[in-house]
This record gives structure tokens, sequence and C-alpha cells, in this order.
């Protein structure tokens, strides 16, 4: 039994797209709250994103995703006695393609600078 | 401004619908990786409850949250030695309401035996 | 057999003083990457608190703990669209007491503002 | 001014090798509860062992840092649904050398049959 088919056995009135649009909201919480303050240089950010990225990955339903840190970012609050910082919200830029049986949904993570605030958000939806 | 206009301007063809299932999604994800692996025993079981019932409540769209750990489980896997175990996913039980302007989802985070697994599903939807 | 014992057997030379070292840097440690990032208001500070507090005192050899998160920083902090922040490690004031056998650690983490450092260091040791 | 100095300058009688014991502490506690819970399968378990092994190195006084993932016990734990499973203390085999000053501890996380738990321990101290 695939969870698909769970989903739709208990919720009658669930849609496919409904389901997309959760599972995508899950991922995009779950990869900010496992990785906000991991260590962070110029030296680490390759092996960081690429953690994230795939771990995100190997969850159910995501189709592809992709995941940047902002190199200037790490630059600017490098800690000048320690020289590393830890990954902020701010940092990340996420892209993310969730598939749930033939709904794709495009969400993202991005700084939104005019809001102060690290904005995931849903960018299309196609069925 | 707030966050609903924002998603609205961008995303012609989202739905609050839409929006209301992806926050609920952003909000068991979040509270799932944040809280995962947080020391417990009996004696902090209901702070940590309540720690993570309130920081959900404080994002956005969240209208009302309830938390519950399983107190059965935490007895199980206290080490003998140490007297204490970790927050683990299936010890999790979460109701969620996330309210979008008109729509209501509600989303739950419980252990599901059959699948052995810690599931997070969309309840019901109500515009 | 307590813990104590089985790091005698181990290890030959490691003294309490050691043990209770360690043990002191386990659990700023483990403090730190649990919670930074916490969805955190006015509203949920107090309780973000006790689970901090309460989670640390349930680990081994934690004798008495401390935790107060700096509340004019969540106020300046706090998203002007959204009103909440999260937890950062500059917020965090603590005090830990480790006590391994007849050793006692003071040890504390707080920020540092000449390094622009959330600091974790020892105060003092008493045998 | 380096952290050496300013630890010394703090504490009279703290002497490097009680600094190295709390570094070591720190780290071992930080990775932990930084990366428990993340997404696992074989599929990205060298991305994750990196990318913990790098961000605990990019941290002050590590000086060399190894990390496992237990391949079989992944095995053993992926869910026969989702195929996947999330990353617990037992998984990980860590050793960690802190210098400080001309100090050097040798310490490791790895999981104790014995006592069924997620061992820390030093392993060595050279001065």
């Amino acid at each position: 039994m695939v969870r698909e088919e769970i989903n739709k056995n208990i919720n009658g009135n669930i849609t496919d797209r409904d389901n997309a649009l959760f599972e995508a909201g899950i991922k995009l919480g779950a990869l900010y709250h496992q990785f906000i303050g991991t260590p962070l240089s110029l030296e680490n950010k390759i092996a960081v994103e690429s953690a994230i990225q795939k771990s995100i990955s190997v969850q159910p339903f995501a189709e592809n995703v992709s995941v940047k840190i902002n190199e200037k970012m790490i630059e600017e609050e490098l800690n000048s006695t320690f020289k590393y910082t830890e990954l902020s919200g701010k940092m990340l830029d996420v892209k993310l393609v969730v598939r749930y049986n033939s709904v794709r949904v495009f969400a993202s993570l991005q700084f939104d600078e005019k809001l102060n605030y690290p904005l995931m958000k849903v960018d299309q939806v196609e069925e």
C-alpha cells in the first residue's frame, strides 16, 4: 500500500493537489528546522548544501530539490575571532518540486528583503 | 501588507486552500525536525509538550495546536542506566488547525502502526 | 553499573575532573543545537526557557541549570509582519552546574559583546 | 585576541586540559543534536557523514574528526513503504580530536550495546 492510497482512504474529500501542497510544506519546514544552526564557513558550504539537498530528496514525493547557501552572507557573518558562523534562514535559497500522483507543486524558500523574512511560498501548481 | 496578500500577488492561480495546506505542512515539518532528539523523561514531558505547542502557535496561520507525547513509550524507552530517553517521532500526537483567510485545514501527526511511521496527514479541509 | 564506573574502567588516566568538564561541554553543545531556531515571541518565551532548562536537567550529571532568554532581543527581532522571531544563540543566558562524583563544574553560555559570539565557557571547578 | 586567551583571563585556575575537555564535549553534544532526525537512506549516507564531519571541523579547536553512519542499521530501519529512515544516535560512530594549546583530547561517540546508549566518552588525553 503506498502513501497516496492511504491518504485517499482516510480523506474522502482531500485531493491530490491538496496532498501535494501539504507535502511541499512538510519538506520546507523540515529542512529549515533540521539544518538551521549548523556550523558554517566557506569550507563546508558545499557539503552542507549537498546534505540538505540529498536529505530532502530521500523523502516521499520529492521530485527535485536545489539548495544554495548565500556565499556573501557567510562571508559577512563570519566571526572575526573564530572564522565561522552558523546556517541561518536568510542564507537559504531552496527550490523544490513535489509530485503527488499527477500533481506537481513548485515551492521555494528564499529571503524576502521587504519582509526581512525567509519566505516559504508556493510558486506554481501543475495538474 | 499581510502574508496572504503577498502570496496572492505572486501566484495568480494559487488559492487560499492551497496556501492553507502548504502552511499546515510547514508547521508539522518544522515541529518534528526542531524538537526530535530532545532529552526526555516523565519529569520534563509536560514542559516539552507545552514548548512545542506554544512554539507552533506563535507562527502565522496556526489557529489551534495540541501536542501530546506518549507516556507509555517514554517509560518503555527510558535508558536503564541513565533514566532518560529522547523525543522520537513515534511518541508524538499532534493535532493542528491552520486558518488561511476563510479556509481551515485540520492536520495531524500520529504514529501509524501499520506503516510503522510517524504519519503527517490532512484530516479535513473546511472552506 | 553507573556511568562513572564505565568511564573509569575504560580510561585509566581520565579523572573525575576531566569527565565533569567533558559532560559540561556536552550539555551546552546539546542545548544550543537542539533549540536554536525554535519559533519565538514574548508569548512562548517562558515555555521555551522551561523546556530547555528541564531537558538539560534530565541528563546525567546535570546538578543545576538556569536558562534565560533575552526579552529585549526578542522584541528587537520580532518580524514586523509576522510578529515572531526564532531563538538564536545570542539570546541565551545559561548557567549550568555539572557534578561528576566529587567534582563540580560551573559553566555558562552567554553572549559576549566584544567577540560578537555566544560564548560557552568554564567559570569554575570545585574538587 | 584568541579564545584561549579569553578563557585564561577569565578563569585563573582553569587549565588547558580543562578547556580541551570542555570543548570536546561541546563538539559531540552539538553534532548529535544538530543532525539527529535527518532523513536518511543509503543514497544520502555519504553526504550526511561528510556534512557532519566538515561542520565539526570548522569549529574552534577541532583538529580531526571522522564520522561514520552504520550502514547495516540504516538498512534495518528503512521504512518498508517510504524507503528511508532518519539519523538516530545509535547509528553514529564519531572520533574527534580537539587541541587546545598543547593539550589534545581524543573523544568518541559510539553506540554501547551493553548500555543500549550512544555513549560519548573521553578516550585519551595528551599533554
